[in-house]
């Protein structure tokens, strides 16, 4: 029993110097309820902020991550760590959020995509909710832009159920096509997915494509990955590997892609361009994004830690409309018809 | 008779050259219904937009508007001005539209912000609604950023009814706050207003502070002005004579501020707060603003000219808090908590 302590002890100590900041539930209680779903998760994501901080911020050295650990006055917290006009990287951004409390039945039927019904007591819900998201807005308009975010809710009805279900996904939006670097990135990620069934990564593949859709444009946000929500079979504990499969394949997409491009030269106009997408990225988030949304609408929410998926610069131009069979309108025809980059 | 004929040819002349293009509706027409108030209305936001791009355009002699005349499948169309890039402005755009067709009544419903209730036949209503609007972004910092619009709606019922009413509004959106300027500002406005009604301007003025609110900054847009939806009282004519007076106060309320500012020096510094609050420009905008949503969400609807509105550039930085007593914070306090400039 003493040496099972000492192992334990030495595991926090592990813990505490990879992580970026304490978790929000705290170690020890987190260590209590070890063989807890919302535990493992909340370890996870976790261990992938760090993961994902250390891996950029060996590509950019002169650079580091400021690290704000925050608390929502109506239960819980988060941490997130943002580098900021680096030499690679115009803004990255890794945030970890763990927060509970109570939801109203509209407010809860609104987190569900699929919009179920739930039963509560005197109209309130508890509910746990915790994910890492990230984006990363590199400089140079040769590495793309990634985003990430892995997530998993708890709610309990008034009988004492409790419904749960995990969402997420990882997608790319590059300035400009590199179809070595499409390929390598969705491959990643279907090696992920394919370890658990094969249906997934065509099915999330698609839902990637449907859900970042700037509608009023006619065009995704970029192209795409795989993106999901609402899953909730075959086990809670199943779900729960898929999820760490796909976090665990974040810096395999991801990091290759920008040591390959980071130090490509580009021209006044390949910047002008990523500006010009920026703008798009923007319109995405502020209009059409359910997270932030969501965000910007519930009270207590960290409003620098939603918008912190904005990029540091963005620009628009009335009328811009890039020649044909240009570089600029090869990455517009992807945008605009989605394309399969596994088979 | 021939005398009356001549005399309306020398006018149409003269309105053909003073328009940046020909009207939607045709100038024949527009002579033919020349007593109803949607054809006066048509003739005043097209010599509103000429009017304030030749004012503009004056004081920006490098530069020049595009002008593109534009159709809607749906039927009407509209004429877009825009200024990009100049010395003095980063970005103005000055549009028109003149648009008509059928509404569901959820759409009729939702145009209306008292959602008044309309009987449709075959669930349809004929509608037309046109406008003026514009959004100045100059480029120094020391000169505000300026939008404005004037609207005019009718729809008709089942019966036969048609309901008709006015919008519209002036706002300043400063960079660093200028008394002077914002006295200046509010006065022109609340002068054109009290000729109708000294109730106005109280009322508008609140309405403005209250419509561009950033929620989720707790921060209004900008110092504000006059905002109005809605209105359809005393009469159609003294409503249209009031919304005139507005529109003839657009030059006199912003003209003389970039002319006092447009040669002020600034610091890097000063720059890069105006491209932070450039960024709280688009965030009320893609999040908030009702033209824009409704626009954006509206089949059929010209999405270049709809985000003429947003900045040539902006900039997100996670966590910028201007230190206490800067000029900054100054201007923060401002937004956070509305004055009274005129009494």
């Amino acid at each position: 029993a003493a040496l099972a302590a000492a192992r334990e002890d030495e595991e926090e100590k592990e813990l505490r110097q990879r992580f970026m900041a304490p978790p929000v539930s705290g170690l020890r209680e987190l260590r209590r309820r070890r063989r807890e779903v919302r535990s493992r998760m909340e370890l996870l994501i976790m261990e992938t902020q760090a993961e994902v901080c250390r891996a950029l911020a060996a590509l950019d050295p002169g650079a580091s991550f400021a690290v704000d650990s925050w608390e929502r006055k109506e239960g819980g917290g988060g941490i997130s760590c943002v580098l900021q006009d680096g030499e690679v990287f115009e803004k990255a951004g890794v945030n970890v959020s763990v927060v509970s409390g109570l939801l109203s039945e509209e407010a809860a039927r609104q987190m569900r995509s699929r919009g179920k019904s739930l039963k509560a007591k005197d109209g309130k819900l508890p509910f746990c909710a915790m994910g890492v998201s990230s984006v990363i807005h590199p400089k140079n308009p040769h590495v793309p832009t990634m985003h990430f975010n892995y997530r998993y809710f708890e709610i309990e009805e008034a009988d004492g159920t409790i419904q749960w279900w995990f969402g997420g996904g990882t997608d790319l939006t590059p300035t400009y096509l590199n179809e070595e670097d499409a390929v390598h990135f969705h491959k990643t990620l279907k090696e992920a997915c394919d370890k658990h069934d094969l249906k997934l990564y065509p099915k999330y593949k698609k839902w990637c494509d449907d859900y970042f859709y700037i509608k009023h444009r006619g065009e995704r946000r970029g192209i795409g990955g795989i993106f999901f929500d609402d899953m909730d079979s075959p086990s809670k504990e199943e779900v729960f590997q898929f999820v760490k499969s796909c976090a665990k394949a974040v810096v395999p997409c991801y990091i290759p892609i920008v040591k390959k491009h980071c130090h490509d030269s580009f021209t006044p106009e390949e910047k002008l361009w990523q500006q010009l997408r920026r703008g798009r990225y923007v319109e995405f988030n502020l209009v059409y994004d359910r997270g932030t949304k969501f965000g910007l609408l519930t009270p207590g929410s960290r409003i620098e830690s939603i918008l912190m998926s904005l990029p540091l610069t963005a620009r628009w131009e009335y009328m811009h409309n890039p020649p044909e069979s240009s570089k600029e309108a090869e990455i517009l025809e992807v945008l605009r018809n989605p394309k399969d980059w596994v088979h």
